[in-house]
């Protein structure tokens, strides 16, 4: 048996001003440090010790791990990232406001480019003002791997590979693995923990900053399907918060 | 060629009240975080950009690193970490007073135990306040690994195995590479590198905060003795900062 425990990065100081951010590499807000913060104290208090950390290449999500490893005495952990573990890239919507995307394009069209499993918005240009194309951190990634734009199912399929030939071996290592991601690759990788169809996917929001805690089978299945927040209260209300968004 | 960048922690709480810290995971105090936002601020204005990080397992050179790259925009650089980069361990002196020492056994026992090559303090014990032994961060090291005591040769020798494996790999590969490390592991590399005596070392010491570049031939020599710090006025000045610690 191994454990898994996902953290979706602290609040930015994009989702406080309602943006779109997607590969935009924006920083932690206050707000977002502090979750971070409480992230770490949530794992210290439930005795839950990660043996290794995983990131995007994300500031959010690398700072986020950084906060709450401290808080938790773990700064010395090893680590990896990936770029497969970014969150989803928002193609032409990134940098947009999301309360003027939705009254600009309507709520149909918004629920769409921000739930629809399959339809990924209008793609950024190399030459867009928020396009990652050129990006030194990408460089080792030809150029037609750099996403442009994604739906959720372009992300489970960038980011499958990783959980496969990263995080999976250390699983089976015996080792409690830390995730620190995103909203949309979090929503990617327990899609498939838990074996969640298209349609259903739409609904669920994972909150920021609260540790999800997966206790796996010898197959990497989940003993609990959902597995279990550290803080089941506060994931509840972040979850309705979450849905909100763009309102 | 390849270029080789050395940065030695900030300021310690430790180092601030003049106290031996060897392995003991004391925490930056503001000034070394100060001193750790410069040392990113002179990376970036120099153009200097690492492509991959290795660090100790303290959290001193860990923050030291993560708030530099952070200040560089690299927070996202792939990260190695290894006991080998470790301070020298002190022994019996960790958590003891510099000043109080000196006074107690004189100026040639301190300078001998600071200094010597290879005579190191007495032992710790492992049951002693200041022991790191049974440290989840070590669990993967057998007993007869984890020092109890070092001398700076004690510190080449658990220190090189780490250059050989690790990171003159990372040179080979045309890797500009960083290491976030300590005033005697990277005491250690520097002998190594500019093949300094046994006498001579004693009298070289590296500069907080101040990141020391080496450019180095194909065969990791280097192409300028010494390397080159990237504020070579200020480093002049912390070096005489630091012989005058204990007086």
């Amino acid at each position: 048996m191994s454990t898994l425990v996902l953290l979706r990065h602290g609040e930015s100081v994009w989702n406080a001003e309602g943006l779109f951010t997607g590969w935009v590499d924006v920083d932690l807000s206050e707000k977002g440090e502090e979750e971070a913060r409480r992230g770490g104290k949530l794992l210290l208090d439930a005795g839950v010790r990660p043996d290794v950390l995983h990131t995007s290449l994300l500031k959010r999500a690398i700072r986020t791990a950084n906060i709450a490893l401290s808080a938790a005495d773990l700064h010395w952990l090893p680590v990896k990232r990936s770029w497969r573990l970014n969150e989803r890239h928002y193609g032409a919507l990134q940098g947009k406001d999301k309360a003027q995307t939705r009254a600009e394009y309507g709520d149909e069209q918004f629920m769409t480019w921000r739930r629809s499993y399959d339809t990924p918005p209008p793609p950024l240009a190399d030459d867009a003002e928020f396009s990652q194309a050129g990006e030194v951190r990408y460089g080792t990634l030809p150029p037609e791997l750099l996403p442009r734009t994604e739906c959720l199912a372009d992300v489970v399929d960038r980011m499958l590979p990783y959980w496969y030939d990263a995080i999976v071996p250390d699983l089976a290592a015996g080792r409690t693995v830390l995730v620190a991601a995103h909203g949309n690759s979090l929503r990617a990788l327990v899609k498939h923990l838990d074996d969640i169809d298209d349609a259903t996917i739409a609904g669920l929001n994972i909150p920021t900053g609260i540790p999800l805690v997966y206790d796996l089978n010898e197959d990497f299945t989940p003993r609990k399907t959902g597995g279990e927040y550290l803080d089941p209260e506060a994931a509840k209300d972040a979850i309705e918060a979450v849905k909100n968004q763009g309102k």
